[in-house]
């Protein structure tokens, strides 16, 4: 039974091998996957990104804990959801957001009989997190470990808009990746061979490419993404850099009438 | 049967794949867990926390190989230790400490039949300690090692103390973690409702939390860390940046008569 | 089923989940071991390095998948090899030169079939090599992937050359490591016993260490690093830092007569 990891942990301190260690003591037969432990310190949406480019990759029934948590020890609810045949378990904060669609089941866990004791409200991952994720791969049923819910936390932000009259599409970077490249929020489909031009920052990509060695050094370009949306690249270099945009910022695209 | 791993090796070369590839040769059916990697070059003390805080989380019969080596090559002894069911592999350098109670049974390694061929007496990690670990998971006696020993190096240090009469505590920085949380020697069974202050490095706290979550913003809290022992905290900033305290620094504080 | 894997994908984005789960959806019993991800963006050469330092040290049957992959989605071809016993993926752009030699067996793969449906031709990780690599653990023959090749894309650099009159040998580094030694690609033996100085970059090393704890703090040493060839380490520093010399770098070596 495949568990994946997905923290801000860091790797120079304890809290990933405490998180692995509780985690196979309870649930001895689990394969542990690591995704990414790296994340800014409390970077929620990364978490989710993380999560919505790989989760899906993984095989049916596969358990997904993520642990970015900065209201650990607060009120905020631990959930665990079911979408697609795969079971995630992760703090109330939205980072689940991209899997709680209507087919979504969501429970609010509540079974302090499950979690450790601990000396402190400062680590549930090991001490909370773990024990629920390793009952989920025991066997235990979403039902059991506490009530459904249906207000479950979700990042909000402006979705991506089109106008059809004058051809302009308003997206958003939602994700700026180790290469610089932009990652956006507009459906590829939306632009496929009809780019006029798309405005980041203090510039602007006329160029529509299917892969990056395709563009020449230093021009910025516009391919379809590993999700499927609208992403702009430097060859050899940082799009988020050359273009001053980042994570949230707005772009602006032209696109000819179809 | 599992096998932890605790290196300054980085994750850019080829010393955790040497590592990881040997002790897959030699023990096949190990499971191999990445605790840390991206360790400061020889820094010893952190690897010892590393495993301090994540060790005993793992099942019993786990085997913890780590390697921070700056001696490597050198007369300095390669361990083999049981401590409470679980087994360690490290160089002689203090790197388990935390592990060395009376109830502890230690080893010298001295078994040159085990080692690898090797060019040079530079990557002890491949050609030595990995073989090791491989023999113990493949149900070596400790016994059968080498001798066993009594005087294995300790990482010395100040220990926190407490004065009665006047209320006051003094401990050290044993951790900064990558949230910038000064983590103490001083047990949190110490302070626990007691609190007047804590003063670390240019700053005082003066507030007393059980989450992080509790703190306002830019204000400095004490708690209970993950390994039981008292934090300085500060929400959503690094403690260690606002404090100016480090590892090895001391901090004072001051408690209610009880 | 060992499979390793060595990329550039980092450690904050989706790319390394999506490769392993894609893995081990398309091939579930495959145990998936981490070699590095946190290469510099496109530098296939140290991908190369991961690769020939650490492959041989796995058991044989184990399965490389390598993407560093700057060409994604360009022509450049899809490598399948074999070599001792091993199995390398790779794209075709000189990752794997050093397990191409006269016994390798490489194949273009060119099975369509295979490939996941893609947005795009940016995720060739995913996409492409990944179920590619999940054939081969399943036991697909590296015939049946596509035609064999004779002339796959090899790194090409000076070689390292010695003059037996003048006792001079002309050296390179190829590698600088997480620790700042320079490793070299001079074979130690030629230097063995022999050293009278090693010139890199703006400093002169003229001592021979077994191991870096007999060099003084602040001296530049000569040792035989972990591939076999000589390297030049500096105690308690970085030797590349100190002499200034880089990757691609020549290096000169005195030897007194043998």
């Amino acid at each position: 039974m495949v568990c994946t990891l997905t923290t801000d942990f860091g790797t120079r301190d304890w809290y990933v091998g405490a998180l692995k260690g509780t985690l196979l003591r309870l649930a001895p037969h689990a394969v542990l996957i690591d995704l990414a432990h790296d994340l800014a310190p409390g970077d929620v949406a990364s978490a989710g990104m993380v999560l919505a480019g790989a989760a899906f990759a993984f095989p049916p029934g596969t358990v997904h804990l993520a642990v970015v948590d900065p209201g650990v020890g607060s009120a905020r609810r631990m959930l665990a959801a079911r979408a697609a045949e795969q079971t995630f378990v992760a703090p109330d904060n939205g980072l689940l957001t991209a899997f709680l669609d209507a087919a979504a089941i969501v429970h609010s866990v509540e079974r302090p009989d499950l979690y450790l004791e601990s000396p402190g409200d400062t680590f549930h991952g090991r001490d909370r997190f773990a024990p629920i994720a390793a009952a989920v791969l025991g066997g235990c049923a979403l039902e059991s470990l506490g009530p459904r819910v249906h207000d479950p936390v979700r990042l909000t932000g402006a979705k991506p808009a089109r106008d059809a009259a004058s051809g302009t599409i308003t997206g958003h970077v939602v994700h700026v990746d180790r290469y610089g490249n932009l990652v956006t929020d507009v459906p590829f489909s939306w632009v496929r061979g009809r780019l006029v031009s798309a405005r980041a920052g203090r510039l602007e990509a006329r160029r529509l490419a299917t892969h990056y060695a395709e563009l020449p050094a230093g021009v910025l370009g516009v391919l379809a993404g590993s999700l499927g949306t609208l992403e702009i690249a430097l060859r050899d270099g940082s799009a988020a850099d050359a273009t001053g945009a980042g994570r949230g910022d707005a772009i602006t695209i032209e696109i000819a009438a179809s």
